[in-house]
């Protein structure tokens, strides 16, 4: 089981707590649904725990930028909507084939492909639908969400980096080319996290826009950073997942080109530069830099 | 190959140009993209041409509501992009596993499963993208159509519909039913279609817009049971895809469960009632009614 239990406090618990209730409203219920088990099939990718790490920046960021945990809530929930989304689909036969996602069968291998196909396509849609149509926004700031999203989740972003990454098997990388596939793959959805929570408070301040992006940007890289020394270092019953299983698919990592030693002090680095973006924020940005923290510590 | 060439006049030639000129528009260049392969499905899988008939009726609504060609642009093209998505991953092998689309290789076929999957993805999401950012509408007007073609597109409309009819297969169902089934799988897009020209035009008339939605149900049950006509009375070389694949399937069509005579009758019954939700809009309405009849009349 992967550890579902970050140490970051109450305020992650309490975005956490809030994320599940989110989940629980905003998905359809199978009894009450035309095709009862693809309601099953998306309440089953989307509630399987996992980190909610993606939640969390956006609750954090809307925190720090003047809005209140409602205001989270529907970006909160659409972000993670699209994270399950993308792991459903990643995992199926004809991508990365994997049968376990957190110790539990994959979602094509609970159910089927063909719901797995269509589960990730609904929770795709319901991610939009949320951002249009609940809670409480000005019109201008669900507009400016959907742009958000669609931008960071779309040909420009994270499905570019998917199909970089299929593309990149089995061939070594220049660094250059893992960062930009990183960037894509999983940057720009972290990036796009903090800006949703920016823009759900609906407090225009500029500054405190780029510093978001800027501190995502740093952390997304470290993330990745970390995920790919993760791979290398902890073994299957810690991951959820099979070690080394990146090496296994002839995928270039961060370990693999700059050595592991290189790479724990780059992630460490990133980590630094993304705490210096949000300096003289005071107590109301500590969510953000302890999740900065926790990016470059977890599985330690 | 499919008739492409409706037969509607003027009206639909010029909606149709319109609509080719945006979708190459907004499709990505593969040239400028992070993933040219991507690209390259995507605009493959949304400009293999087709009937257009959902842009159709955008553009058509949207010209009875007031508006201009150029404001049924936006929603026309991501209409048109849900349509394709859905059709490159109902053809998965997974799904209904079909190697031909319009006499050509389906997406998966003319690239392969894990790249037609991403295509499917980030055709979806670009819909919505393109509905919170291109063109000039107000943020109301954009937020009322991502409200619209999610609601139609998800869980709750088409997405649900192709899970019942994958549930179907083999087993005899009942009129109402089968209805319902076509309901979720087709009519819902094809009544959000009217419904998002209606919203494009900004111009409130809640008795027009309930005509207009009245008219969608009509003719999107026209459509099916037209579509289940074709199936069992054109061959390959008209239709672009094996005659009678539904029946080799084993799925229930309105011929097989009412016969071919009563399946006619009901589509024009339809095509009548149609008609009647736009009684005394005279020439504006012209183009709606044209494509209500062309819907019972194509193929024969």
């Amino acid at each position: 089981m992967a550890n579902d239990n970050l140490g970051l406090g109450s305020f992650a618990d309490d975005a956490r707590a809030r994320l599940e209730q989110a989940l629980h409203r905003y998905l359809p219920e199978p009894a009450a649904c035309d095709a009862p088990r693809l309601a099953e099939a998306m309440r089953y990718a989307a509630l399987a725990g996992g980190k909610r790490i993606r939640p969390l920046l956006v609750y954090a960021a809307c925190q720090l930028s003047g809005g209140t945990p409602e205001q989270a809530d529907a970006p909160a929930t659409a972000v993670e909507l699209i994270h399950a989304y993308s792991l459903v689909h990643d995992d199926l036969p004809a991508m990365d084939d994997d049968d376990l996602r957190r110790g539990q069968p994959t979602c094509h291998r609970a159910f089927d492909e063909a719901t797995a196909i269509l589960a990730g396509d609904t929770l795709l849609t319901l991610a939009f639908e949320l951002l249009g149509d609940a809670g409480d926004y000005p019109a201008a700031t669900r507009v400016g969400m959907v742009r958000t999203l669609a931008g960071a989740a779309g040909a420009a972003g994270m499905a570019a980096g998917q199909m970089q990454d299929m593309e990149a098997e089995g061939r070594l990388q220049q660094v250059s080319a893992l960062e930009r596939m990183h960037y894509l793959k999983t940057g720009r959805l972290i990036t796009a996290s903090l800006h949703l929570g920016y823009l759900a408070a609906n407090r225009p301040d500029p500054a405190l826009e780029q510093a978001l992006l800027a501190f995502g940007d740093a952390i997304g890289l470290a993330f990745q950073i970390q995920d790919d020394i993760l791979d290398v270092t902890v073994d299957t019953a810690q991951l959820g997942k099979p070690s080394g299983s990146d090496e296994k698919q002839g995928k270039s990592t961060f370990p693999a080109l700059i050595g592991l030693e290189a790479s724990r002090e780059r992630a460490q680095t990133l980590c630094q530069q993304a705490r210096g973006h949000l300096q003289g924020h005071g107590e109301a940005a500590r969510p953000l830099l302890d999740l900065a923290d926790y990016i470059v510590r977890r599985g330690h």
